[in-house]
């Protein structure tokens, strides 16, 4: 089972929107670091990436990590440790971005999620074929909140399909859609 | 989008496996209850129960359900209310079978779920044929710690194939795993 090559995730903090339509930062969630490094690793994803802007949130999420990659978590259960080795906290989109350029030589093409999008979306199986004749890295921004800020979606080179589209309910968490957009870009191969 | 009639989900606390084998219940985890939820409401199952035999976890349980449901929660975020209306909670899968016994006038066909299974498995596309062609309910059950004990998988009409059976690494969280089940059923149909 391998993805696309070069598949890399990043989960935002900020700039997202909350349940009015500010732009705020969130609070990070510890499941989500455990789910979708899971997720990360089931599926072949190269990188996962937590992004908060936040010092202190960054000093947790570090601790955290260690923990899981070398620390008490690591012996008490490796399977776990080997997930986290795929995670790691950035300050911005930005700096994921210079990370997998630096990485890959290539400037990855920003792939964006979200459950409220209609028009100029773009399909699993057009995004995997896209990703199968093109070399370069891609990157899938999941948003937490209510979904990422228009200046980030403003910036996509795909939009991706919305799930649950043809749902009367559309508020999976993000936990979840991660991993059914892997499974769905894995199996559509 | 509508998944094959009366579909039911249990996420069992016990009996289920600990890391080492032992046959163990057990704590409820807040955030499987509104994944879950989420997902089942999404997907369009019929209902979600949480299995537990300890008392004081049923009654953790009742409260924060009640919290969506009718409490601060539901005024707070409808949506949230409404996935939850989907979720109860009992003491035993025969308590579970017994309900929908009840409310469809028929046993529940057993499908059991678990990343550790190999001989004797059904895939999604004709366990989504058989649910085409049976007016019954199926119950999709779902094991946390290291999954449902032999007692469990013993009685099950099928046994569900792994997913990330090809890949090297093969843990998801159980309410990655809720998601991606249910979106392989109802892609499948």
């Amino acid at each position: 089972m391998k993805m696309p090559p070069r598949l890399y995730i990043a989960l935002l903090h900020y700039p997202v929107y909350d349940r009015r339509g500010r732009v705020v930062t969130t609070a990070v969630t510890n499941l989500d670091i455990h789910d979708i490094s899971r997720s990360s690793r089931t599926y072949g994803a190269e990188r996962f990436y937590i992004v908060t802007p936040i010092e202190q949130q960054k000093a947790l999420v570090r601790k955290i990590l260690r923990h899981w990659q070398d620390g008490p978590g690591a012996l008490y259960n490796p399977s776990r440790g080997e997930a986290f080795g795929l995670a790691e906290v950035r300050g911005s989109l930005e700096e994921v971005l210079a990370d997998i350029s630096e990485k890959t030589g290539c400037r990855a093409r920003l792939v964006v999620t979200g459950a409220r999008f209609t028009a100029g979306v773009i399909g699993f199986e057009e995004l995997r074929r896209n990703m199968a004749s093109d070399s370069g890295p891609y990157l899938l921004l999941f948003g937490t909140g209510s979904g990422l800020a228009g200046e980030v979606t403003d910036r996509a080179d795909f939009i991706l399909e919305p799930l649950g589209r043809s749902s009367d309910y559309n508020h999976l968490s993000v936990r979840s859609a991660v991993a059914v957009v892997l499974d769905r870009l894995w199996r559509e191969r």
